[in-house]
């Protein structure tokens, strides 16, 4: 079969055996908004057309490809999902004379204000990963731009939650007045921890932020330390959030950020285990087992 | 007497008679930041030069003047403080021949974790309208880019707090994700309080946020509508963190802000009353009493 995880930015494209060992990958800088004109069959080929000549099948495709701006929409499939009804929701295109690809549909929820929230892709990852998790109800966790919290239980994902603490941090330090006294240096693992402590204290997250300013004022924060700072203290409001956080939470995402979510998971006296990144290939091997075969 | 409220970005000047009516006021684009080289001497005299020249003293100033980017840096008078206290710490410049004015210091605080908070400029503000606040004890809420919340008691102001909620509402709007489905429209009533009710759910900040793209994403909110709930869901996180919110709420700022606040804390079942905001220049009138007379 041929996996694809194709993103916003991104295109991964693995060849797997039956018994899903990948026998040969490929990426491109060719995320869904580098397609053209939604040339999304002509981009597929310019990747892959000797592995379609060659009869790979099925082709499996996740991630941004299944949103409004990617090749064709494909509605979120409702929690509590797992690979099975996710699978019942795969959408197919066609193209040439006998191609055809499935797209994974993302993920939806409501929570108990009836407040949507949706993930497309991760929910890929989590099925590739969900093996690893032993516990019977436990967290997954995607740090990232908009961080996905996801309870899995089984084999199945009950429920799931959104912040935006990635992209809170990037435009905070980019745009506000915050960013003026920061620079570039490396997180330190003691501002980190000491932002990740204030978001324990009352005050709210809007009051901390100004914080970071008047630290910097009077001079108890450093400007190599304060980004640092504003990182722990945004994972830290994250944290705070999260609701029955306890037992072992599954960190699944790149190492430096799963790292930093790990050392703050620790002031809660919560222990991680971080799974492997490249869930996503694993994933689509899965829902693909699902197909009827021909 | 001359009064001067010197910002960031504006300049407003008084002249005062001797009971503190206003004579004459004038205004100009001349914020300390369009100041070049510390002229600030030069950039007084060309709006006030006449008033000094006809021996109006004392001359008072209050604002970002007297911070480290104005004038003469004020060192920060230390809560809790009144107008003596705050009087107690002007500090004075001197140009030409024999001309001299006053800078009102900026005041500062430590929270019970010793995180220090300050202001410079409102607290001239809160003590010019402190004799409308009839309670012996209540919160004056400036409202604004950073917004400060501070207890008066009696005629001091015992502390304070800085919540990051303006700048945050516009960052997000001009750089984040969620302003890409943000329309210019009016400020809808039923979106504000919609995302001001939010704001008292669980779920934390971070998380809401994200729902401001989810609930547009799913057709729960509209593009005009998105901005008013993101303001709703901003300033009601604000007001969740406000410790002892009851009684009656002094608004001090312009009014189509200050009104948003006032909706928003009906839904706390807490009165407002909005002070009249030009409040700086009877500040200053109140610290130029208590300067010793020559």
């Amino acid at each position: 079969m041929i996996a694809v995880d194709w993103g916003t930015s991104s295109f991964r494209a693995y060849r797997l055996a039956p018994d899903g060992a990948i026998v040969d990958k490929r990426s491109a800088q060719l995320g869904i908004l580098a397609v053209p004109e939604g040339k999304f069959a002509e981009a597929l080929e310019s990747q892959v057309s000797d592995w379609l000549d060659a009869g790979a099948a099925p082709v499996l495709m996740s991630g941004m490809i299944g949103s409004r701006q990617g090749w064709k929409e494909a509605p979120y499939a409702k929690c509590p999902a797992g690979a099975k009804d996710i699978a019942a929701c795969l959408v197919d295109v066609r193209w040439g004379l006998s191609r055809s690809a499935w797209i994974v549909p993302g993920l939806s929820c409501r929570d108990t204000q009836g407040v949507p929230d949706v993930m497309r892709g991760e929910e890929t990852q989590i099925l590739g990963a969900i093996d690893e998790v032993t516990e019977r109800s436990a967290w997954v966790c995607l740090p990232g731009t908009h961080s996905k919290w996801a309870r899995v239980e089984g084999e199945r994902i009950t429920h799931f939650a959104t912040y935006m603490t990635g992209e809170a941090f990037a435009v905070l330090k980019a745009h506000s007045i915050l960013g003026r006294m920061m620079s570039d240096a490396d997180v330190d693992p003691v501002a980190f921890q000491s932002g990740v402590l204030r978001a324990r204290e009352s005050g709210g997250l809007l009051h901390h932020l100004f914080g970071v300013r008047t630290r910097g004022l009077v001079g108890d924060l450093s400007n190599d330390d304060s980004a640092a700072y504003l990182s722990g203290l945004l994972i830290g409001h994250e944290l705070a959030a999260v609701p029955r956080l306890s037992g072992t939470v599954y960190l699944l995402g790149a190492l430096p950020l799963a790292r930093l979510y790990s050392e703050a998971l620790k002031s809660y006296g919560v222990d991680t285990e971080v799974l492997d990144a490249d869930a996503a290939v694993r994933g689509l091997f899965k829902l693909a087992q699902m197909l009827p075969r021909n």
